[in-house]
C-alpha cells in the first residue's frame, strides 16, 4: 500500500488548521508534481509514441552522487535498463551524443500539494502535535520558519511608519525571526525523536542553528533555495514597484553576506539539498500590493533556473564537486522523500529522468527564454558557465536545441514511502532514552 | 514621581492574563520585600529603638564591588554616614570589632511581588505586547524561560509511564526546553529593543543562548541560582519521597556538569548575578505530591544559605576575588533594579544593611540553624570556609554571635525608579534603527 | 634530546623529513597497504589458485554507501563481474549463501607507509611548507594535532610530581592541547587554501574546531577512532600497570563524554569517516614504560574489531542506518583518498573486497580470538550485535566459520592517483580570491 | 635575516628577551609612562608651583565606574581629597565651573616600558616559558598575536604577485592568522593557569576566541583600539600612497563590519577596556615604505582622539552608560594593572587626573588640532559629540578653553604591584586541579 508521507508544519502559514491534524492515511497521500527541471514547462508530459520509446544516450560521462564514469545510458519505455560504456543498439533507437557532456540525473523538483495551505499560525501545542503524528506515520514534519507572532508586530510596526513598499517585506522579518522559529522547530523536534526537514533556509541565523543541531547528532535537513544562495535584498528599495515586488518571498531574501554563508554551508553538508520555493507570480498579480506589501504575492521563480544557477554558484565557482552537484539537486532529495533510486539516480532500474549539460557552454537567463507563465523573472540578465542541452523526462526528450519538444502533459503523481532512512533507528534511540530514565524510582516516605 | 518597575513575564506561568497587560501605572507599583541574607528571617525589622541608631564598625576592610579598603563605616539612623580609617565617636555608640573581618553590603535578595502569578501560559504575541509595554514604562521584562507547551507534553509522557515520582519532574522538562524558551525570549526582545532578565538559569544550554546574545551587544541579563550553582539532581531519584521532593523546582536542578559550567560563566561575567529562588515549602506541603510530581509545590530553600554557599563556591575555590563577591550577591542586583548606591554598597548614604564575615571561619549547615518556617533544607550537612558574623539591617543588629537578635518586622518597600542603567541610550539605539531602513523608498510603477 | 614528534604533517602517506620536503612527482604515487578488518591477519593473501577464482554470493542484501538492494555478487579473478539479483552461473563457481545477511564492501584499513615517521616537532614555517607542497602534488595534508611544547611541558610537569604511571599520560595532554593544534593546523591549511585531514580526532574540543571549519566551507576531513568512540580514560587509573598501559595512545582516550559526543558528529558528517590508530604492543613492550609513562609504546589495536564496534556502538544503537555504516567504515575513506570506486565499493569492476555480515548474530571479542601478535586487548569483554562471518579478499575467502581459511600473504600496493575529489576547484577558488584584492593599487605620492 | 616580531609575550611591560627569560622581583616594579589622553603632549607636566596647588571642581556630575552623582571635587598637591557636594572653599583655591559637565577620571594611556621590543619571534616553548615566569611573579602576561610564519609567508605571496603597497599589508596578514594565534595564547595560558590580556583585538575572529574562553571562565582580557573600533581598511587601497600609509598597523585594521562587532562586544564585557595602539610617524616616516609595504612603520595615532572618539562611538551611539564609559577608558586598566584606585578613579586620595567633558558641545578632528609630533592623522575631518574642555593632570590644568596651559615634562613613573587582582584564587585552582589528578596511583604489574 502507498502510505502517505509529507505533513509540513508551518509556523506562519498554517497548513493543518488546530482541529483537524488527525489526517487519514488516505487523505494526506503524498503526491508530488514533477516539473522538468529545465527547458520544460511544470508539470509533465503526454504519454509516450511507442517510437520514441527507445533511447540509447552515447559518449558522454554519467554522473550520480556517489560517482562519475565515462558510458552510455539506454532507456526503453521510460526505465534506464543499461548503463555501461561501447552500449550496442539497432536502428529503432534514438541515439543522442553526449560527447563531452555530463549525463545527470534530471531533475525535477519535488512539489509537494498540501490541502490546506491556511493562513493560521500553530502554536507550539500543534506543533508537537503534528511532530509526534508525522513521527507515527513516518512522515517527515517541515517548517516553514519565521516566528509568526512577530512577524506580525513587525509588518505593523512598518506601515505605522508609512513604510508600505516592498521593502517594508524585508524590514518586517528580520533574520532572529527565522533564527528563533528555526531552534525552536529544532529543540521541539528533539524533544519529540522525529526528524526535521526545514525548508527554504534564508539566513546564516536560522543556518547556525540546523549546524548546532546537526553537531550533536540530532536529524534536521536544511534546504535553501536559489534565491538565498544567488540574489540579496537590494532590489527591494529599487524604485520601481513592479521591480522591488518580484522579489517578494517569505522569509525574505537578505542582505548580501547571508548567500555566501548559505553557499559554504551547503558545500560541506550543513545544509544538504537545494530547493527552489518556486511559486511565480505575473506582474498584475505582484501589483495587487502596490498599496500594502502585506498584499503582495509571496513568490519568486526558480525551478527552471535551478540547475544552471547552482551549477554557476557552486561548480563553476570551485565549492563543490559534479557529483556533489548531482547530490545537491536531485539525489538527496530524492533519498529524503524514499522515491531514491527511482529518481535520484542514473542507474539501471532508475526512471529516466535525464539531463545532458554541457560544461563547456554557457547560458543567459531573460524573460522570454524561460517558460513559466509569468514576466518576472529575478534572475533575469545572469550569465553564466555551463548549459541543459537536452532535458529527457520519463524517457522522452522534452528540450533539445532551445526547443521545447513535446507540450507538457500532467503530472505524474509518485507515491513516497513512509519510514525513509531519516527513521533509521529512532526507536532505538527512544528505548536507549527510555531506559536512561532509571524510572520509575520505587519509593517510601520517610516521617517527618 | 517613583513609578514602577518590573513586569514578568512568564512562559510558562503567567503573570498577567492576556486581557489585562495594560497595569495601570500605580498597580504594578514594583515593591520589593527584602529579607536578610543570613541569619534573620525573610522580611525586615521593627522600628529601632533610638539608643540602637548609632553604630561604629571598626577595623575591618569595608568590600564595595569596585574596591576594598581598610576603613571604619559609622552609622545613623540607619544610613551609612562616614565611610574612613579611624573614625572616632563618643560613648553612646555601638561599636563592633571588625578586626580581620570583611564588611561587606548585606543582603539582602529582592523579592519581587507580582500581582497575578497565574498559571496560564503566554504566547508570543502577549510576550511581544508584555516587551512592548515594559519597554515604555522603563521597566524591566524578566522571564522565567521554559516552554510551557513542550513541559506540559513531557509531564503526560511521564504520567502515561507510570513515572509519578519528583524523577519524572526532571525528566519532563530537559535543558532544551530551557534553552527554546531563553533564545526566544531573547530574540523577542531583541525585536522590541528591550533589556532582558532571565532568572533562573539553571543549563549550560540557556547560558550559551545568553552568552550568545551579549556577544552581539544585547542587553540580557542572567542570573543563576544558588541550587543551580551548587546542587545536581541525583537526589530527585533518591528512594524517600520526602528527601526527593524537597529538590524539586523549575527549571529543575540539572546532572552535575551544569552548575560546573554555571559558575565558570558567572565568574567571568557571561552571568551577572545570583539570585535565589527561594520559595520553600515544609514536608506536609511537599507530600502534596506524593501520588503524581506535578502537584509537588516548586521551590527550593536559599536565601540563608546564598552568602556562604556563593563565598565558598565561587570565592573559597579560587574563581573569583571578594570585590566579585560583593557585585554578584549585591551590587549588580541594586544596579539593575536601579536602587544602587542606596542598596548594593557601603557608600556614604547608603542605607546601613551590612555584613561582618569571616573569611577564616567555617560554616556548618542543618535544618535546626535554618530560620526558614521550613523543615526541608537542600543544604543540609555542607561545610564550607567563611561565616556571617554579625547581620546589620538598616543599622540595627539583628543576627550575632549565631543568635537572632530582633524579631523580624515587616519588610520595607522600596521603590524603585524605571529606566535604569540599562535602559540607557536604547532610544537612540531604536533611532540608529530606523534611520538604517532607507524607507519608505519613493516609487513609481513600470508599465507592464 | 629527543623531543616526541606531535604536530606531524604527513604528505599523503609520506612523513617527510624536515629538510626535504621535495618529492618528485613519481615518488608520491602513493601506496597503501591493504589490512583486512575482520577476521583476517593484517596484509593481503597468497596469491589465488585458479580454482578459487570464480565466486558467487547469493541472495543477500548488497549495502553500498550509496544504495542498499537486494542483489546477488558474482567475482572472477578478484574483480566483481556482476551485481543483479537471480544470477546464474555453472558447476565451478563457489557458492556463499548471504540470506538474511549483508554484503558489504570489506573491510580494508589502509594503512600508508610513512618513510620517515620521524621524532622532530615542525614548527608553523614547516608545516606551511608542507601544506603547499602538498598542494602542489594533489597529495592531502594529513595532521596528528598536538601542541608538542606543551606537552612536552605537560610531561615534565607529571614526572616533577612523581606521577610517572599511566596516568600520567593523559594528564600530561589535555584536550586543550588537541584543540589547539587542530584550530592552527585549520587557520594554516585555510591560508594556504588546501585540504586538511585530521587524524584521529579524539576529543569534543578538536571536533568543535572541524565543525566551525566546514560550517565555513573549508574542506577539512575529521577521522575519530574507534577507541576514541567506544572507549574512555578510566582504565588508565587502573592499578595493574600492564591493564593502564595498554590504554596509552596518541592523543590520549578522554574522558566519558567525549565519546558519545564523537558519536553524534559521525552520525551526522560532522565527522566523516572512522579509521584505526591500529598499532599494537605486547605486554612486554608496554612495559618498557614502567618506570615513566613517557617510555610506554603508544598504541592501542582496533583493525578486527572496527566493524563490530562500529556497527554496534552507531547502527545497532540507532544512530547511522546501514548504508552510512559503510559511508563511514569503507566508501568515504576510498573517496578521499582517490582509489573509489576500485575500493569502497560493491561495484561491477570493483576489487572484490567483501564480508558478509549476519546483523542477528553476536560477537564477543577475547584476546585469543583476536589475531594481532599481542596480548593486549583494550576492547577485551566487549559483547554486541551483528557478526563478519565471512571475510573475502580480492575474491578469495579469507575467514569463515569462524576460522581462517587462507595464510595471510603480503599486502598489495595500491597506487593513489594524486588529486582526488577534495581538490576540484581548489585553482578557481585561489583565482576569486585573487581577483577579490584588488590589487596592486596604482599609486602616487602627495607631496607631504 | 630579520624577521618581524609577531607573537609576543610582554611581560607586564617588559618584553623579555628571548635568552634571559629572568626578572628580579624587585627589577618588574612596573613602570608605566603617564600620557595625556588629550589636549596635552605625552608625558606628564613639569612640578607643580604652588598657587596652583589647590583646586575645587564644582556643579559637575562626578563620573566613576560604579556610580555617577552630583559633586564637588576638592583638590590638594595632586591628589583629591574631597568628594562631595557644596564644598565650601577659600579665596586661594583655583575654582572651575562644572555645571552641565561630566567630571571623569582623566585620560590617561598607559604606555608600558618595554625594555627589549625584539625583532624575533618567540616559539610555542618560550611563550609557555614566558607565561610560567610571568605567573611566579604575579606578572600579568600580555600578547599581540598573530602567527608570525603564517604573516612571513603572507608577505612574500604579496611581494611575488607584485602588490608592493599598503593594501598588501592587509592582504598578507587576514583574521584567520590573529584568530589562530589569539586561541593558541590562550589555549597556553589556561594550560599554564595564568592570566592573559590580548593587546589589541582587531577582528571578530579574534574576539570569538576571547568570548569562548571567558564563557568556561578562564581570566582572558581583550582590548581593541580605537582604530578597530571606528575605522576600516577602505583607505589602504587609497591611490596616494601618503595616505594609505598612515592607516598600516599590526594586527591590520579590518574590513567594514568587524568595528560593528568589537562595539558590541565592547558594550557587554566581552571584551573589557579599550587601548590605544598609539604609535605614530609622520609622513616622511611612513614614505620609508614607498617601495615595499613590509618597510613602512607600523602605527597610528589615537591617544587623543581617544576619549572624543570613544565618546561618540559607544555613548552618543547609545551602546553604552556614562558609567560604562569611565569603566573602559580607565577604570579597567588601572585596575587589571592593580594601579586602581590611585589612578582611574576620582575618590578621595587618588591622583587627580581628571577631565571635564561637555556631552552637548560638539567635536572635529584636524592634524592641526592635535598634538602629536606628526602630520598623519587617521581620524582627520571627523566630527562628533561631546568634548573635553579641561584636562588636569596630577592636580594641574593643562588644557583649557582649546589651549595648551602648561607646557608638557617628564611622565613620572607609577609602580604596579605584582598579583593584580585577576592573580586572585589562582593557586587554589591549581591545587583543585592537582587533588582531582587522583595521581600518582599505586600500582602493581601483572604477571603477562
Amino acid at each position: 500500500m502507498a502510505i502517505s508521507q509529507i505533513i509540513s508544519l508551518f509556523l506562519l502559514h498554517l497548513l493543518l488548521p488546530l482541529a483537524s491534524i488527525s489526517l487519514s492515511q488516505s487523505s494526506h497521500q503524498l503526491i508530488c508534481e514533477v516539473g522538468t527541471g529545465n527547458g520544460g514547462s511544470i508539470g509533465g508530459t503526454s504519454p509516450l509514441p511507442a517510437s520514441l520509446s527507445k533511447l540509447l544516450i552515447k559518449g558522454g560521462t554519467v554522473v550520480n552522487a556517489h560517482r562519475q564514469e565515462r558510458a552510455d545510458v539506454y532507456v526503453e519505455d521510460g526505465i534506464i535498463v543499461a548503463v555501461k560504456p561501447n552500449i550496442k543498439v539497432g536502428d529503432e533507437v534514438t541515439v543522442l551524443d553526449a560527447t563531452g557532456r555530463y549525463v545527470m540525473p534530471g531533475i525535477k523538483s519535488f512539489k509537494f500539494f498540501m490541502a490546506y495551505k491556511g493562513t493560521f499560525m500553530v502554536d507550539d501545542a500543534v506543533l508537537l502535535r503534528g511532530m509526534k503524528r508525522c513521527k507515527s506515520l513516518g512522515a517527515l514534519a517541515m517548517v516553514h520558519a519565521e516566528n509568526g507572532d512577530a512577524v506580525f508586530e513587525g509588518q505593523k510596526r512598518m506601515i505605522e511608519r508609512g513604510i508600505t513598499g516592498p521593502e517594508g517585506h524585508a524590514l518586517s522579518r528580520p533574520p532572529m525571526l527565522e533564527a528563533e522559529a528555526t531552534g525552536r522547530a529544532i529543540r521541539l523536534a528533539s524533544f519529540v525523536n522525529t526528524p526535521l526537514y526545514v525548508v527554504h533556509v534564508m539566513s546564516i541565523d536560522a543556518m547556525e542553528e540546523i549546524a548546532k543541531a546537526r553537531k550533536t547528532g540530532q536529524k534536521v535537513i536544511g534546504e535553501p533555495v536559489v534565491s538565498g544562495l544567488v540574489l540579496d535584498d537590494s532590489k527591494l528599495w529599487d524604485p520601481d514597484f513592479i521591480t522591488a515586488a518580484k522579489y517578494v518571498m517569505s522569509p525574505p531574501i537578505r542582505e548580501s553576506g547571508h548567500n555566501k554563508a548559505l553557499q559554504a554551508a551547503l558545500s560541506t553538508g550543513v545544509l544538504q539539498l537545494v530547493g527552489t520555493d518556486h511559486c511565480t507570480f505575473n506582474s498584475s498579480q505582484k501589483a495587487f500590493g502596490i498599496d500594502d506589501f502585506r498584499k503582495i504575492p509571496n513568490g519568486v521563480n526558480g525551478i527552471e533556473e535551478r540547475m544552471h544557477l547552482v551549477w554557476d554558484t557552486m561548480v563553476e565557482s570551485g565549492q563543490i564537486s559534479v557529483t556533489d552537484f548531482v547530490r545537491i539537486t536531485s539525489t538527496e532529495c530524492a533519498r529524503i522523500f524514499n522515491i531514491y533510486p527511482r529518481k535520484g539516480a542514473i542507474l539501471v532500474g532508475s526512471d529516466a529522468d535525464i539531463i545532458i549539460f554541457n560544461p563547456n557552454s554557457s547560458f543567459e537567463i531573460n524573460p522570454r527564454s524561460h517558460h513559466s507563465r509569468t514576466n518576472t523573472n529575478v534572475y533575469e540578465g545572469r550569465k553564466g558557465k555551463g548549459k541543459v542541452e537536452v532535458t529527457i523526462s520519463r524517457g522522452r526528450i522534452v528540450w533539445k536545441d532551445d526547443e521545447l519538444k513535446v507540450a507538457p502533459g500532467s503530472g505524474k503523481y509518485i507515491p513516497m514511502p513512509p519510514f525513509g532512512f531519516l527513521f533509521d533507528g529512532i526507536e532505538k534511540i527512544d528505548a536507549k532514552l527510555v531506559s536512561s530514565f532509571k524510572a520509575p524510582v520505587h519509593r517510601f516516605k520517610s516521617d517527618v
